[in-house]
């Protein structure tokens, strides 16, 4: 199966792993579902220098790749076996397009980020062969994941890094999520997500990029003009440019299923709702690392995650490219991050 | 001509004005144009007690006398005689619900700051017969017709008083203002502004609604709750219970009229683009007073307006309301504005 835009062209190489069937949360079953997953490095004989990092909204394995792994890194092949699962609905794992027979395209069923961990969780189980993790790591729906796989699964979970991302999404985030999937649903190109192809929802996929603009950086980053360094004159520039190039070729069908899971993020939902109660499950020497100026998953949210953690450390880390520091633009957030990181690992 | 929202009714005492044919920036002519004012106090024998208001975005005079005017306050009818003027295209004033022929509903023509202010100029001059302006005021697009005044009529404004507003919209303004735009034109009930009535298009006013949650508050108000202490549970049910329904009987086309203005503000229009050169014929004693926390009118975009103004006071004031302090809810905020007004008139 191929496409203009998912593909190892455009990001990197991968496998694709089957994992079976999966019984999703809503009550639906993923058939043969699969994982597009990166390896880096090697496992070792102790079995326990393994780390997970699962991917965030829009993004693939490959900005994973490119913005935190390398030699000399943190997170450094050369010492870990390095685990990059592409989360569903992404477009390299089971998503609406590549999925074939009822769930095709807009019948896809609504995902939890609960099912990314179950799926996850048995690719590493039961095909890699590793049941201890050094480290999972994320940012924003990655770090959601994570928080995820610390509650759910704390004896194998040793270390966690959530990055710019909360174990639950606050409803000003269930808000802009909203508004978002308002913007590609509304377009009449995407007619019930039945559309030819994304250049169909294009009006849609502006107006995402509109948005994404608007809560993905900071008014730090218009009013320091940080857009020039970065070859655009002006915001109008910046967004036909930059935001909207980058969006347009994804898959609207694939969006809004990250969006909605990304909307009902709860690491409470195994609790009751009780957020305390599944927080207070973790057991991994924990990094709470929120962007000071982020709109999606502001410090004082992710705050309160980390008052909830036996072994945490929090810390909020300056970037006036907001959210989208995690993009990778802003060397000097990178370079704490890493530092962070570093130390976690230690 | 009645309207179930834009009436005396919901929007207290006014005066239809009719003040003639007016020719708009656009190159269009805006027929028998009408303006809808609400006058409070006496003018003087000296004619030197006047005050000029434009209206904000979507509100209209009644919500204006609601937060400034009253016996005892810095605008107090008791000493000056107020003119609350309601924008083109406000509902109240002529408006695209409100208007015959060619120029009906989607015929209604765009609007500048720029008509609005030459249709005051008028209104003033000619029907009130007042060539002198103690002080023109205004918060948000109120502030940006206030400072098109003092631009183009710099002898008549005696005082200036810009809240939460600044003179040319900035380029993230700008950016609100087109997603808004976006979430009212795209409800496939808006047909291209020929609904039958407000409720054909309630899916795009309550996208309406998320985005001037979004940006109309701040997101201190979200993480200190304060929509807890106007009844409101959850912020959904604050969006719900009080953004919704104060949007949902307004006029789409209305709206999209004021937004599109919004969008265009700039003093320096008459000046080739010239920003300093506008705001360097400005005599008034100015007072530019922006919210700490607006996400629409940054202090430090408003800080770039009154460093180009001779005689200016900027000062922020503090607000979890953000924005939207100007609805009068926050009591502290509305206490320090009384005493910067207070001390600008003294």
């Amino acid at each position: 199966m191929t496409h203009a835009y998912y593909n190892p062209e455009h990001h990197g190489a991968y496998e694709l792993i089957g994992i079976g069937d999966l019984a999703l949360a809503s009550g639906a079953t993923l058939r043969d579902c699969r994982l597009a997953v990166a390896l880096h490095g090697q496992l070792n004989s102790a079995k326990d220098n393994a780390i997970l990092i699962p991917t965030w909204y829009s993004g693939t394995s490959k900005i994973i790749e490119d913005v935190f792994i390398g030699a000399g890194r943190a997170i450094d092949p050369a010492k870990y076996f390095i685990i990059v699962v592409n989360q569903l609905g992404n477009g390299l794992s089971s998503s609406p397009h590549n999925t074939a027979g009822p769930h095709a395209r807009a019948g896809f069923p609504s995902i939890a980020i609960a099912d990314d961990v179950s799926a996850q969780h048995r690719l590493l189980t039961e095909h890699l062969g590793i049941n201890s993790l050094a480290l999972v790591m994320g940012g924003s729906m990655g770090a959601q994941q994570a928080y995820e796989w610390a509650v759910r699964y704390p004896s194998m979970v040793h270390r966690l890094a959530a990055i710019a991302g909360s174990a639950r999404t606050s409803e000003v985030n269930q808000l802009i999520a909203d508004a978002i999937m308002h913007g590609l649903r509304t377009d009449p190109g995407f007619a019930g997500g039945n559309y030819a192809d994304s250049t169909a929802v294009s009006e849609g996929l502006k107006q995402h990029a509109r948005l994404m603009t608007l809560h993905g950086l900071s008014a730090d980053f218009f009013e320091q003009r940080h857009y020039q360094a970065m070859g655009f004159a002006t915001v109008a520039d910046f967004v036909e440019g930059f935001m909207t190039p980058y969006f347009a070729p994804m898959d609207p069908n694939a969006l809004i299923t990250m969006l909605e899971k990304w909307r009902g993020a709860d690491v409470g939902h195994g609790c009751g709702g009780d957020l305390a109660a599944a927080l207070g499950r973790i057991t991994a020497k924990t990094l709470v690392l929120p962007i000071t100026q982020d709109l999606y998953f502001p410090p004082a949210i992710c705050h309160c995650d980390a008052q909830l953690i036996a072994q945490t450390r929090f810390t909020s880390i300056d970037s006036p490219f907001g959210h989208l520091a995690l993009f990778g633009a802003d060397a000097s957030w990178l370079q704490q991050v890493d530092a962070e990181l570093t130390a976690l690992l230690r």
